[in-house]
């Protein structure tokens, strides 16, 4: 079984790394770390990550993980990362976002149509790609499952988990990785934050989002 | 506000990027990724990081994340690394780790007479150190913080978020992470996993990590 993560310049390391320390420990797992080019991508974070395989080198996998990124939307007018993501789509058995990963797989062609979730600063722009937002922190639509903002995809990573290799490997992987959560504060999603805390979290993102002018693409495929 | 992540080749690449997504958005934040050499680190999942600054570059950082690896007790006999982590620790503000990583603070003789926490399958190997294991999911004995297994390091960023900015901005960065975890199975911690469970991930861990033989070193300083 293989798996192919995107990875790209200005990626959120956590969106692709969350899932690939479940998914890369599925039994028969290969797992390979896809970009334009071999070579380093720099993240949001500023650690960068090794793509260890080109687009040209990798025609086929079985599931397929898309991060996101502040600048997710920037990939909206790369043909050959959304030429790769349609090819690989194509024959996968799961094609899978995180965060805002889902814009890259709405730019591509392959939400026409279906209910789909992404990083709740985000949900609306669904829509630009024919998808139906759902607020839910995994969507699946068919082979389509979508997480909602970056830490979403250890829990979607774990239901993939359980879909492919059976529930029992899921619940090892979950206590493998000890994942029990327990976070210190309940402001995790804009229901239970606070009106400040998310007027916080709008004005940061507004601005490391990119504007919605008119570079702004269809979802023609 | 300078933070220091310690990258070593066969580490758990989401022990150190769980808590580096949350930290190095921080206000104010500089974080650098420390290797006994600057260069590409080999992570257990096979996801290459970039280690951009080595020991000799970093001689200070105001807090200090060690992240666990299956094999982070190879590190006890590494002269150079406990080195450098007792030299940090001598003037950080906090000195924290994930999963196995509080068994190099351990070989370092950082928690000798502390109470700390590790990831579950190895909590007794804390008293080697001289530490009074805890089995809680953060534990903290004054600036030494230490967290259980993997994605436990999510949940002691939050924490030291809260200590360092304050907890608006801590819970403005679990809204931007939107950590408002739902797994699919529950089945994080021992006390909650099946049997049947616990001894599968027992046997697995127990083929990674080293045989407690007689290369086990003391803690003394």
């Amino acid at each position: 079984m293989r798996l192919a993560f995107l990875f790209y310049d200005g990626m959120t390391a956590l969106d692709a790394l969350g899932p690939h320390e479940i998914l890369s420990r599925l039994p028969g797992a290969e797992t390979l770390r896809v970009a334009r080019r071999p070579g380093l991508v720099a993240t949001d974070s500023g650690v960068s990550l090794l793509a260890s395989s080109g687009f040209s080198d990798v025609p086929q996998a079985d599931v397929l993980v898309i991060p996101g990124a502040a600048t997710a939307t920037s990939l909206r007018g790369d043909e050959d990362t959304l030429r790769w993501v349609r090819a690989i789509h194509g024959s996968s058995t799961w094609t899978t976002s995180v965060c805002t990963g889902s814009l890259i797989l709405g730019a591509a062609g392959v939400l026409d149509g279906l209910r789909a979730t992404t990083h709740w600063a985000v949900h609306d722009r669904l829509r630009e790609h024919g998808a139906q937002p759902v607020a839910a922190r995994v969507v699946e639509d068919g082979k389509v499952v979508t997480a909602a903002g970056v830490s979403a995809g250890i829990d979607m990573a774990l239901i993939l988990a359980g879909k492919i290799a059976g529930s029992d490997v899921a619940r090892a992987l979950q206590l493998a990785i000890e994942y029990d959560p327990a976070p210190p504060f309940d402001s995790g999603s804009p229901a239970k934050a606070s009106p400040a805390t998310l007027a916080a979290v709008r004005t940061i993102m507004g601005r490391s989002f990119e504007p919605r002018d008119g570079s702004r693409r269809s979802s023609a495929r």
